[in-house]
């Protein structure tokens, strides 16, 4: 098996990707499914989530009701002006979601997805809430590599999500033997330097301006290693409508 | 002083920027000019190197006799057709380039230089070779933000040139207070992690490739720190033709 860790979206997936954005949106994604949503609709613009709405467009079908349609997402870290919820683990997690459709747009996070969606075969979301079981999942589907994609953010590498994916790599590679690359050797190296997920999640530059924000309670709740066993899962009936499927794996 | 390393090339870089592609362009593009090379004109294709010298167009003017210009450059690690050196700063520090115009054009590192050149006042070429007189130099210009860009390989971060930007953060950062972003956090924890500058380079995927091609002899010339005192700079007169020009600075 080949690790792989892409410091930033690349493309050029042929097997199984797992996909961070653990500031929020993986980690956020995670909750809405555990929360009791039926699917979340990851689209590639905000205005494209508004439009799924109003148009009654969605992956359950035509006669799925626009009342039971939420849209969730952020830009610069705050609520987008016509969304029903910002990109908060903490208040998904406050709600109950029970036969809801999600649609979520987010800075970094739904790109990344879209990216790994081009070509990968099987795509997961992952987090540190999330990490062991993502992992495990991971090397249950792949066949010959595992890449594991970081959002970054704005194109430029993010300190937590390589951490994330380090805490990956150590999972998967005491599930068996795997053939690393530069990258996972990079993300391992930041991980064993940090002392623990908080330190590193809320010392990053996005940890730093989501607490001037106020958000520090969302930076708290997804430095939480592998409490939860919910992994996103990217459906095979993919979109239609630029929006990418995922359902609970 | 802000100090900023992008992991793989980025843009939009307000001040001085370090261009880091260690294996190998930016540590034979310091050879060429230590063996007496006038000037090196990064191109950002292989074609326009070739044009540049057939229709007698450099920076020098069109008085320049084709002898006195020379290409270098590589694809894959190896040698391109027409040109006259591959991309090795052995190869490169055997010969006496006096009065010599070199055209070079690289894989990753001329176009990590095309990306820095585009907004950044001053421009300089850094390695482990010339890392310590890189860094007093990108010191002494700079007004507010260091960038250190590290070229990486087709997209993808390379260790090596993480490792080389972690270096030139230890040294920047002994020359006084800078505020760090994750980008030169994960260089710097690299770089402390690593037992010495030859096993970084060679055990990097790059490095690997070039010891299977019988190029290992550039990775141990690449891997010598502060041999070098002489820092290529972004002339100011920069390119007319697509070329950037750099000069001993």
């Amino acid at each position: 098996m080949r690790l792989r860790v892409d410091l930033l979206p690349h493309g050029d997936y042929p097997d199984t990707v797992l996909v961070v954005d653990v500031l929020r949106a993986t980690t956020t994604a995670g909750v809405y499914l555990e929360r009791g949503a039926r699917s979340l609709l990851l689209t590639a613009s905000p205005e494209r989530a508004l439009e799924l709405r109003s148009s009654g467009e969605n992956r359950e079908g035509p006669s799925e009701s626009s009342a039971n349609v939420l849209l969730g997402g952020e830009r610069g870290g705050l609520p987008i002006p016509g969304f029903d919820f910002g990109n908060s683990p903490v208040e998904a997690d406050s709600q109950n979601f029970t036969g809801k459709v999600i649609v979520m747009n987010t800075t970094n996070g739904t790109g990344a997805a879209h990216v790994a969606a081009a070509t990968g075969k099987r795509v997961l979301l992952a987090s540190l809430r999330n990490a062991h079981a993502a992992a495990r999942r991971a090397r249950a589907l792949a066949v010959e590599e595992i890449a594991i994609v970081c959002a970054g953010s704005n194109g430029r590498a993010s300190l937590e999500d390589i951490y994330t994916a380090g805490v990956l790599c150590e999972y998967l590679m005491s599930m068996g033997e795997a053939g690393i690359d530069d990258g996972a050797r990079i993300a391992l190296t930041v991980r064993r330097n940090a002392s623990d997920p908080l330190e590193a999640l809320s010392s990053s530059a996005h940890g730093v301006v989501l607490s001037r924000l106020g958000l520090g309670e969302d930076v708290r709740f997804s430095a939480r290693p592998s409490e939860s066993t919910l992994v996103p899962v990217l459906a095979e009936t993919q979109d239609t409508e630029g929006a990418l499927r995922f359902v609970t794996g």
